[in-house]
This record gives structure tokens, sequence and C-alpha cells, in this order.
């Protein structure tokens, strides 16, 4: 395709991951550093989009629910139309981009133009709450099984054809839950779910804002507020949160410094008698 | 806790991603390179695991479907133990930590142990399978939910208590599905799944042998073998799936080499004349 620049214009759909920067994959944020355009959606943390370039384009297309704003179709034209101006154009969307995010509408958009794109997953929401709240999310005999469903309060109809018989040996993920439960409890409570079912919701999972709230499916609907962007998990496998589980927010600063501490222990140990090496060497548990 | 060389150990549960190395979390990639003991499974890629440092520890502590060998047990005293020599310990697990992974154990024995832990979460494979073939995992109307299943030939029990008819609005992905479809593909036309219905295998998802087998569920039992690691995804996203699709490999040296030629493009662009400027400043697209 002839260009203004001599270069193939490229669109990249990027999972901008839960929100902590050290928490997109090596491969987001190398091609992040060099987007020339980047189209981004609400959820995206401001500490992601703190390693975009300042010489970049930047455009905040994100659709809020019930707020009028730019259309699915309008974006799908702004990544044609970069594209096509032969730019390094970034489609940066929260979590992975491949759930819950429209990219089918994008995808064929840019098919349909013959435009040159790659998809760069990147963590979802659901993981970064798990790790942050230290469950599992499955486990083989009693969670054998993990649903993700979007409670966006502007599709009600995903509810629809909802099975709750299959939920209980299934650890059940909601995306955008939204903070009036009465209706899901309903419906999961009429579906069989016990009303001990925990559940637990995950607010910012991975941002310093960070928070959690315990509760069970029976008390689920007077949960008290928890910010977006939030998720609701319910299952078996929430009784494995305890209240002393949330780790401290690290930041990727104190990571590297933490590491040149023990670097220099390493280096300690290198220089150390061969008693200690042989200590290393001879570990039983390494001859097991 | 009191360790022979000063420091308090630590163990890190860390996901390793699908394969691919620009796939880690920056993360991942920060705490692997100062990893001072590494248990690894068996899913870890060779590409992965050469970002460990030469003068770490390193075990496979895989345990393969039959194959006698070290049992969770072990692998969890190992944690200890490490940590307790105040050791930085990385447990790395495919894809993502607290899925099919057997985690639970783990975190059990960590907390009974009192050894401080972190979870870091990875890219899972089904994720990365979707984004190489180029097909979205939900869309609002006839794919809203997402369904992670096991399908390990140890766990035949994880089929129990299946509904099949929870499907028809729902994908499908079942991980380390095995060879042999004929049972599933029962099971699943039995509670009313069509024919027609779109499968598609993905075998080293992001991994330079990455291949893809799109069939029908009718056909799916005839499937050609696609080698571990794999997994299969069933429902009408499927369709999405383009043959000319796949994107070519492109490993993290190439992006950089790309991204050169980029930056150069970039500077040209700031060095030209103004009427190029003017061009980004007045484009139609930002003011829309």
């Amino acid at each position: 395709m002839a260009t203004k620049f001599g270069l193939p214009g490229k669109v990249y759909l990027i999972g901008a991951g839960p929100g902590s920067a050290d928490l997109l994959t090596v491969r987001a944020a190398t091609l992040l550093h060099h987007a020339e355009v980047v189209l981004h959606d609400d959820l995206v943390s401001p500490e992601v989009m703190q390693l975009i370039p300042a010489s970049s384009m930047v455009q905040n297309v994100g659709k809020r629910c019930g707020k009028k704003g730019i259309t699915q179709e309008q974006i799908n034209e702004r990544l044609v139309e970069f594209a096509r101006q032969g730019r390094v154009v970034v489609r940066l969307k929260g979590g992975d981009p491949l759930i819950f995010g429209r990219a089918q509408e994008e995808i064929h958009a840019l098919r349909d133009a013959g435009i040159d794109f790659e998809i760069v997953p990147g963590v979802t929401a659901a993981f970064a709450a798990a790790a942050a709240a230290k469950i599992p999310l499955t486990e083989r005999r009693s969670a054998s099984k993990l649903l993700f469903v979007s409670n966006h309060q502007c599709d009600q109809k995903v509810l629809r054809n909802w099975r709750a018989n299959v939920v209980s040996d299934t650890t059940l993920v909601f995306y955008m839950p939204g903070q009036n439960f009465t209706e899901l409890v309903d419906e999961l409570r009429g579906g069989g779910l016990e009303a001990e079912t925990p559940c637990l919701i995950v607010s910012n999972a991975s941002r310093p804002e960070q928070e959690f709230v315990r509760t069970t499916l029976d008390k689920l609907a007077d949960a008290s507020f928890a910010p977006a962007p939030s998720l609701l998990i319910i299952g078996s496998m929430v009784s494995e949160f305890k209240t002393d589980g949330p780790r401290p927010e690290i930041r990727l600063e104190e990571v590297l410094t933490l590491d040149d501490e023990r670097v220099t222990t390493l280096q300690k140990r290198s220089q150390a008698s061969p008693d200690d090496e042989q200590f290393i060497e001879e570990d039983p548990l390494l001859s097991s």
C-alpha cells in the first residue's frame, strides 16, 4: 500500500493488562513505546498511559455506558485511516483485547480495508484480581471450570440463556458487574446456588487503589460500594481469600531496588568460602 | 525469619505465559532475571527458560500425565525449604499460575509455613491462541460468555456435571484437550450443540511451531493430530478464523529492528517541512 511516509501502516490491537504497568507484556510495552497513534479505552490505567511517548497522537475513544461519544464505526474508520497514512497505530484495550471488547467489529473493518494488523494478548482482569487476592481460580475437584460473564448494565441481554445449574463446580467471574446485584443474586439463587456461596468484589486490581469486598451470595446485594473498574468472583475458590492476603502494592522501581540488594547478596556469595558453594551444590533438595 | 544470608526468602508464583518470551509480563521477566531458584513445569517454553540466569538453580518439576516423577508434596516442600534458606524462589507455571495448575496446594503449603509469597499473573493460553488465530473470544450478542474447561486425560471427572445446553451463546475453551475427542464430541452433541459448530485446535500458540486445525464438531474426532501444548476452541467465534489469518512469528529482535526503522522515519518527520507537521496537527480525524 502506498503511504505518505513510504512504510505500510499497521494496527496493533494490544491488551493493556489490568493497570499496573509492569503487568503489560514485554511485547506490548515495546510496541507502545514506538506507537505513532494510540486510540485507547477509558479502562486503560494512567500508569500505562504514561508509557506512550510524548510525540504520539493519543485519543480516548472510550464509550462509557450511556455516555454519548464516539461510535464504534468512528473508531473503525480512524483505525483504517491512520493505518492508510502509514502510521504505527495502537488500539489499546484494558486487560486482553479479545474478551468483552468489541474486537470483532475492529477486526472486520481492518480486514475489509486490507490493513495489516496484529493482536497482542494481555493479562485479563480476572487473573490479576485472583493474583492480588491470592486465590486460585480452579481446583481439580471442586472448581474444575471457569466462566467469564459480562454483566455490563448496557447489555442486559447477556444473562438470557443463563443456566445457574452449571455453576456448582464452576468459578464465576463477572466483568463490569456494576453496583446493583439484586437481579443477579435472584437469578443465581433461583438457579440453585447456595446462600453461603462466597463472593469477592475486586476493585482496581493491581492498581494503587486496589481493594476487596468479601461477602456471600445472600449478602451480595447489600455489599459496600466498590469503585470501577471492578469485577466479581463467585464460587468456592473465594473461600481461599484471607484478610491478610492482599499484597502490598510494589512498583517496578521497588522490584529493581530489591533485586539490587539480592544481586549484592549473590555477589557476596560467589566471593564467599568454598563451604558456601558446597552448601548450594550439595543441597539435599536438589539430589532428592 | 532468620536465614543463612540475612534476607527473608520469598516465593514468586509466576505465570510464564504461552511461550513466546515477549509475552511474559514485564514483572515476570524482571523477577525471572533475578531468580536464585526456579522450579518450573514442563509446559514452560525453552525461549522463556533461556531468560533464567546461568547462576540460578533450575529444576523441572513437571508432572506429566501418567509419568512417575516428583509429587506435589515434594514440590511444596522444596518451595518452603528454599525460601527458608533466604532465597528468591520462582515457581514458574505455563500461562497463568491460578488456572488448571494446582496453585491451591502450593499456596496452602506456603501459608502454613509462614513463607512470604506473591503471585504474578500471566497471559493464559486461550488469549494467546485467540490472538494468534485473530478471532475474538466473545461477542455481545452471539457469544456473551467464555468458559474454560480442562479436558486433561488424567482427570476424567472434570466432565461430570457438564451441561452442554449452556454453550449456545458461550465460547468454550478446552485446555489440555488431548488427542481423543470422541467422548467430548458425543457429550457436546448430546447436549444440543450443532454438528456444524466450528472448532479450532491451536497448537503451540505464540511459539515458532504454532499451527491451527480448523474443523467442525461432527468432524472433530477425525481431526489431524496437533502436538501439545494445544487447546481447543469451540463456538461461533471460531468462524472468524481465516486461513490467511495466522500472523508470521515475529521475534522481539525483529520488533526492535522494525521499531528502529520507524524511529528513523519519525526523526525524518520531525525534521521535515512545517507542511508535514501541519498534516498531523490538522488531521480531520483528530478534530471530528
